[in-house]
């Protein structure tokens, strides 16, 4: 948002994007999920998809987490790296599945966790092939193509996959349907749900949090036997740059 | 058509349907590109994903190409296995990009070329996550997601590998804007055409053909130079059994 705010000057005097450019996140978030998806609309749309990976780029590069004042390429989780390793190394295939805007996750996903752009899945506006200037471009329009996220993430990866997952890892009701459809194949199978209890390390959320609730996915979670990996008394390190 | 005829029994008075139920595909296309789209949709909706991959299954283990009587997964192209074999040699991730339904390309690629389901970009239906008797089913609804078709190659491609290929390699108008899109990039990039030329070991057509025609891609060659593969001239082997 900041470093597209200089070229669209009404931004300062429109909400949420007022309050987001003050900092003020929960006056942003006033407006609920139509709020949110007019922030990500804007953000994520008028400009081709190699431009957008170059805002992506220099993002990841400068910005830092306000609270810790760490870059948030170090802000990830050392147990999820070292999951990844391990997998990784005993043959198996990773990929991640988010709610967030799967060419954002490429560039930080590809950098932070060692996975390539074909092994994400994510949320995605439309696009649109086109000459510009005789070159070939992809436009990012500002019209939803998928919702990567509860009811959607299972059509996310069949989308995406095509196959259906032996172990799946969530952290909120997003991820209910996920955990379930991994859970549903035949053969072995595993899935996981991280509880953010850790108020001093990291975040303390479930039931009642507006943003990444877990509450249905917890309730499942005890009904079907799922691992539910208490981040506070489970996780001996948070972050690579070591935690208490 | 005919594994699920069956349990279609009006489907033999209906056209596209009666038509290709004979055998007579030539009577089934006189409807155009309507007819194509709706023998699409009966044969790829109104079941789960694990049902029609069990479809696909089948019928790549029992139907035969009605001109050599081989199993269709003989009758791919032995230059193509020698492409693919010696990009992934050398360090390449090899991708099938094509018009046809994902989720059938993806049961018939791994087994013939070699190339996982999260690797093939294709045309698609929409999907429904939903518990059906107490089971979590991906359905297969009768709606299109994607066309992969012309202008659609790029999005697809970006959607589901999420970088621009260096290499792209083609045989119709459909493929003209994935060529376009890989050599529109920077650095060394390649682009080739194979035009179907050969009447007595495989099949000849181009500009005026109704399917997989080749006219606009064939000048575009022409006009930036790209590879154009002659098949009768330029093509020792044809299929993997041999051909004169």
């Amino acid at each position: 948002m900041k470093a597209l705010a200089p070229q669209h000057p009404e931004w300062k005097d429109k909400e949420p994007f007022a309050s987001l450019l003050k900092g003020d996140l929960k006056g942003a978030l006033a407006g609920g999920e139509a709020a949110i998806f007019q922030i990500v609309t804007v953000t994520h749309s008028g400009m081709t998809t190699d431009e957008f990976e170059k805002i992506v780029q220099d993002w990841i590069t400068t910005a830092k987490h306000p609270a810790t004042g760490r870059p948030y390429t170090e802000m990830v989780y050392q147990p999820m790296l070292e999951l990844l390793a391990y997998l990784r190394a005993n043959g198996f295939k990773t990929f991640i599945v988010s709610g967030g805007g799967i060419d954002f996750m490429r560039v930080f996903a590809e950098r932070v966790y060692g996975i390539p752009p074909e092994q994400i899945v994510g949320s995605s506006g439309k696009l649109r092939f086109l000459m510009r200037d005789s070159k070939p471009v992809l436009m990012k329009l500002p019209d939803l193509n998928f919702n990567d996220d509860k009811a959607g993430t299972p059509v996310g990866i069949q989308m995406h996959i095509g196959r259906r997952p032996i172990a799946a890892f969530g952290n909120s009701d997003g991820d209910l349907q996920m955990l379930e459809w991994a859970k549903g194949g035949s053969g072995v199978r595993f899935a996981l749900i991280v509880h953010h209890t850790d108020a001093e390390r990291e975040w303390a959320y479930d039931r009642t949090s507006f943003i990444g609730r877990l509450d249905k996915a917890l309730d499942a979670a005890q009904a079907e036997g799922w691992t539910v990996v208490d981040m506070k008394n489970d996780w001996k390190t948070v972050f690579p740059f070591g935690s208490k």
